[in-house]
């Protein structure tokens, strides 16, 4: 099993596609220079269902250990992250699961 | 690139565990009666940061194409799915995105 990190974000002030893309680059940033990151994808909600609830962008980490999930969490570039890129957030939604009913890998 | 479907879900009444096993199961049996599920897995919240929203459990479907989401979605079997499990539910978020940033499969 595998444990899923999924953090979706909203953002202020509409889409400042400058600024977004910046959260976006530094996020993706934590899988070198955090240890213990096994996988790192994102993207832009493209839904159409409109059950989005104010999130425009997921990000979804993969860790092997809730070890690696925790040293993570507490990695002092992630805690700079995290100060640096709540202002630009409008909500901010984050759900960790272990990936029990996965049918493929 | 996949296109990722994360469906984030809370439920009515707390933890009703039967209630909640019997919503997960028929939301996996959909892999298999809707055409054009490439993957599927879910798990329940396990996040220590307390920025679930009140979501406790995560489905990630994969699809190949928008053709293949939006067939799902309008698939007898997944409105049936969706109009059953309405009432169980006190919070929904979709979120989906194409896999633009990924750094493994």
């Amino acid at each position: 099993m595998k444990l899923r990190h999924v953090v979706l974000f909203g953002f202020e002030n509409g889409p400042d596609r400058a600024a977004i893309a910046n959260v976006v680059r530094r996020f993706a940033a934590l899988q070198t220079s955090v240890p213990g990151v096994d996988a790192f994808e994102s993207g832009e909600n493209c839904s159409p269902e409109g059950l989005h609830q104010g999130h425009s962008h997921a990000f979804v980490l993969t860790f092997s250990s809730a070890e690696a999930r925790d040293a993570y969490l507490t990695h002092p570039e992630h805690v700079a992250f995290a100060n640096w890129v709540k202002p630009f957030l409008a909500s901010t939604t984050v759900v960790d699961y272990w990936t029990e009913g996965a049918s493929a890998p």
